[in-house]
C-alpha cells in the first residue's frame, strides 16, 4: 500500500437513538440533525494523533488509546500496515454523556474519513468493524445500536453477539423523530447499572410483541400499528427515574400526538416518533415539559429516513 | 334476527404452530395439510347439543359448555340472540395434545360454519372475538397465536392483552412449513408450568434479535436473514427436555437444509421453516430420527401462505 490519495479528508456521523425503545442493545436510528464531525490529515511520521477536541464542555481523553474516534484508526493502521500518520482533529456536535451516540459517532466519523485517505477504500462493513471495535476498546462497552445507524442511516436492526449481521429496516414515510437532550448528566455505566438481571416472562411477552409490531409498522408503513406498538415495558420503568420530569415529558409527547416517546439509549435524552406534522409542536412541548421540572433542554428533528455518515468539505 | 338462511355448514379450519420459536405466545401460522371440521345443522329447538365426535382417539367433553367448539357457539347464540338450535358435529383431524392448535381449530370451524347460518354474516373480526372467548373458556387458557393463524390463515402477529389486534405477516415466498407430530402425549398445562417465571435479560435480547430479524426476514423474504433467526434461545432450551429425541430431530432438520426447527406450541409436535424443495427430505430425516429414539411419528406440510378457515360442503 502506498501513500494517501488525499492528504486531508472530514467526515460528519450522526448522533443516534439506541435501543429505540423496543430493541434495547438491537435497535438504533441515526439523528442526521447533530453528529460529529473528524478531520484527518495525512503525516509523513507514522504517528496517530490529537490536534484538537472542540465543541464539547467536557474533557474527553486525548491520548490516541484512550479516545474513541482515534482507537479504531489505530485499529485500521495496524491491520492495514498503512505507511503514513494521522493528525485528527474532532468536531463534538453530540453533547457528551446525552445517550445520543456521541461516542459511536466519532468512531465512525473517524473511520470514514480515514477511509477517504486510502488508495483503495473498503467497503462500509469493514468500516463498521473498525469503528466498532475502536468505540468498544475506548467505551469499554459495545453499543453496536449506535455505531451501525451512525454510519448506515436510517434504522438499524444488529445483533451484539455478532454484530456483523446488520439489517436495514425501511423508515415508514412522513415520520419524523424529535430527541430532546436535558442537560443532565447520566454516567451510561450507572444507567446500565440499575437494570435487572432477570425479567419477568410475561414482560418479556409484551415487549416482544410491541418489538415485532414495530418492524412490522416499520417495513407496511402501518402508523396505527407503529402507534399501538412503540412502547417499552422492559427498559423505560427502570430507568425512568434517572431523568428528572421524565412522565411529565412523554405523556406532553404524547398528548400532543406522538407516536411513541421513550428514553434514548441509556438517556437522559428522550425520543419521541411524530408525524411530520406534529414533530416541531411535540418538541417545543417536551422542552416546555422539562421547563416546569427547571430542567435546560434542546432538541434536534430528524427525519426517520436520516443519512448515516459522510464525507464532507475539510476545509 | 329470523331464522337461519342455510339449514345446514360446514367449516375446516386449520392446525397452526404456536410461538413459532421466536414468538412466544404472540406469533402462529397455518397449516394448512391437516385441520378440524365442525358441521353445523340449525334446529329449532334453542338447545346447541353435540351431535358427534370423530376423529379423535381420546375423549372430548360432549357437554356443550366444556366443548371448545361449542362454547364459542353458546356466546354467539347469546349476544346475537339467535332463534336458532344447533346440532353439532365434530371431525377432528388434529391429533389431542399435539400442541398444533387443535382446540382452536375447533372452536374457529365453528364459529365460521354458524356464520353461514346467520342472514348477516359477521366480520371475521368479531368471529375471531367469539372463537377467542369460546377457546379460552373451554381450554382454561387462551391462544390467540393459534385462533389467529387458524382463522385468518397464513402468519399473525397478536397481542395476548389485548388479542383484537392482529396483523398479518406475510409469509415469504418459496417457504413450506413441516409439521412431525411425535404420538406422545403432553399435558399443555405440564409445558407450561416448566417455564420460569424470570429470564435473563440477556436472553431476551438475543431472543428479540431473534423475532425482530425473522419478522424483517419475512417482509424483505431474506431467506438467509430467516435462517440466522429463526432460533428460539428463551423457550425451547426449558421444553425441549419434554420431547424424547428433540436434539437429533432438530439436528436432523437443519443438516437438511431447514431454515429452523423448533416446538410447535407448547409440544410435542416439532416444526421446521424448508426452502420447497428440501421440505419432504427433511420431514423424512425428521421422522426417522424420532424412529432412531423408538417414537413413531407423522408429519404434515404446508406452504408458509397457508389458507384459513373456510366453508365446505356439509354433505
Amino acid at each position: 500500500m502506498t501513500g494517501p490519495v488525499l492528504q486531508e479528508a472530514a467526515a460528519f456521523a450522526p448522533a443516534s437513538v439506541g435501543n429505540l425503545g423496543v430493541g434495547f442493545d438491537i435497535l438504533g436510528q441515526a439523528i442526521s440533525a447533530v453528529g460529529d464531525t473528524v478531520r484527518i490529515r495525512a503525516t509523513d511520521t507514522p504517528q496517530i494523533r490529537i490536534a484538537s477536541i472542540t465543541g464539547s464542555p467536557t474533557e474527553l481523553p486525548t491520548e490516541p488509546e484512550r479516545n474513541t474516534a482515534t482507537v479504531g484508526l489505530l485499529g485500521m493502521q495496524r491491520e492495514l500496515g498503512l505507511p503514513f500518520g494521522m493528525e485528527v482533529s474532532i468536531e463534538k456536535g453530540i453533547p457528551i454523556g446525552a445517550g445520543m451516540g456521541g461516542s459511536a459517532a466519532s468512531a465512525v466519523a473517524a473511520v470514514v474519513a480515514a477511509n477517504a485517505l486510502l488508495d483503495e477504500p473498503l467497503e462500509p462493513a469493514r468500516l463498521f468493524a473498525f469503528a466498532l471495535a475502536g468505540e468498544a476498546e475506548a467505551t469499554g462497552s459495545m453499543h453496536v445500536d449506535n455505531v451501525a445507524p451512525s454510519l448506515y442511516g436510517g434504522i438499524v436492526l444488529s445483533k451484539p453477539s455478532l454484530p456483523s449481521r446488520v439489517t436495514r429496516i425501511p423508515p415508514p414515510a412522513g415520520v419524523s423523530c424529535v430527541v430532546v437532550y436535558p442537560e443532565l448528566y447520566i454516567e451510561t455505566k450507572n444507567a446500565r447499572s440499575v437494570l435487572k438481571d432477570q425479567v419477568p416472562l410475561v414482560t418479556t411477552v409484551e415487549q416482544s410483541y410491541n418489538l415485532a409490531g414495530f418492524i412490522a409498522g416499520c417495513f407496511s408503513g402501518d402508523l396505527d400499528l407503529i402507534r399501538n406498538s412503540l412502547s417499552d415495558v422492559l427498559i423505560e420503568p427502570q430507568r425512568a427515574r434517572l431523568i428528572p420530569g421524565f412522565p411529565l415529558v412523554k405523556k406532553a409527547a404524547l398528548a400532543g400526538g406522538a407516536l411513541g416517546c421513550s428514553i434514548s439509549g441509556s438517556g437522559p435524552s428522550v425520543f419521541a416518533w411524530c408525524k411530520k406534522d406534529d414533530v416541531q409542536r411535540v418538541a417545543e412541548d417536551m422542552v416546555a415539559a422539562f421547563a416546569g421540572e427547571d430542567v435546560a433542554a434542546r432538541y434536534w428533528i430528524s427525519p426517520a429516513a436520516a443519512e448515516g455518515a459522510r464525507l464532507v468539505d475539510p476545509s
